[in-house]
């Protein structure tokens, strides 16, 4: 199996990307001569992670037939001071909305996608801490 | 210096991120669940790897005064066959368009992004294989 995104430039310092079919515009912020018309590339790996554990996750709930209210999941990372300057430090917030939610099905669920389903976990798991915590909001 | 990504829950597979105040949905196609509202997750970590280096070369090809007619930057990686399915192969490459391109300035540019800048490429060279071309057109 392979994956393709097709990346154009448009004009300074934003580009145009076909991702599964989506445009996505990304571009830099206006102090390095971009014009913040879209996010920049780098975050794009916090949302790659925290979307790809969070599909996992909504997905076996489903299975184990647990209703969600709400579910946010957010993710921080702290970067390194020097070049190049990478992600050393991913934190994963998984919050759960709802009444009575069982938190053994929702801790196996999240520890099912970290363990063994999320392969960006397991990428960034080879370069960087990788942390996460459950919130159960009712 | 730390970064935030929010992402939430909308409906089945599908989410609404917030990358520097920026939204993008996130989806799953339909034969999991999904409507295909948005790209899937993990390609994301394609958009940041030739994002990232794409606004280096961009960047450090301007200081050099080298004029582009267009610049492209192509990424695409192999996945593993088993759980946690991840890309254990990156090929970039970047598509430069232009009229007597010096090819050892576009060469300098791309790997001072590789070697020296782009933070991506540092993390997933720690577990994936990464390779770049170049291909220059008049």
């Amino acid at each position: 199996m392979s994956e393709k995104v097709a990346i154009k430039w448009t004009e300074d310092m934003s580009f145009d990307a076909d991702v599964n079919g989506h445009n996505i515009t990304i571009d830099a912020v206006d102090n390095v001569g971009g014009k913040n018309k879209g996010p920049r590339p780098k975050p794009m790996m916090l949302l790659a992670l925290g979307g790809c554990t969070g599909m996992d996750v909504v997905s076996i709930l489903k299975k184990m037939r647990v209703d969600l209210d709400g579910f946010n999941v957010d993710v921080e990372a702290t970067t390194t001071d020097e070049h190049p300057k990478y992600y050393d430090h991913f934190t994963i917030t998984y919050t759960f909305k709802g009444k009575n939610l069982p938190m053994a099905k929702l801790e196996k669920a999240v520890n099912l996608s970290q363990d063994r389903y999320c392969g960006v976990s397991e990428m960034l798991r080879k370069s960087s801490k990788l942390d996460h915590k459950i919130i159960v909001e009712e």
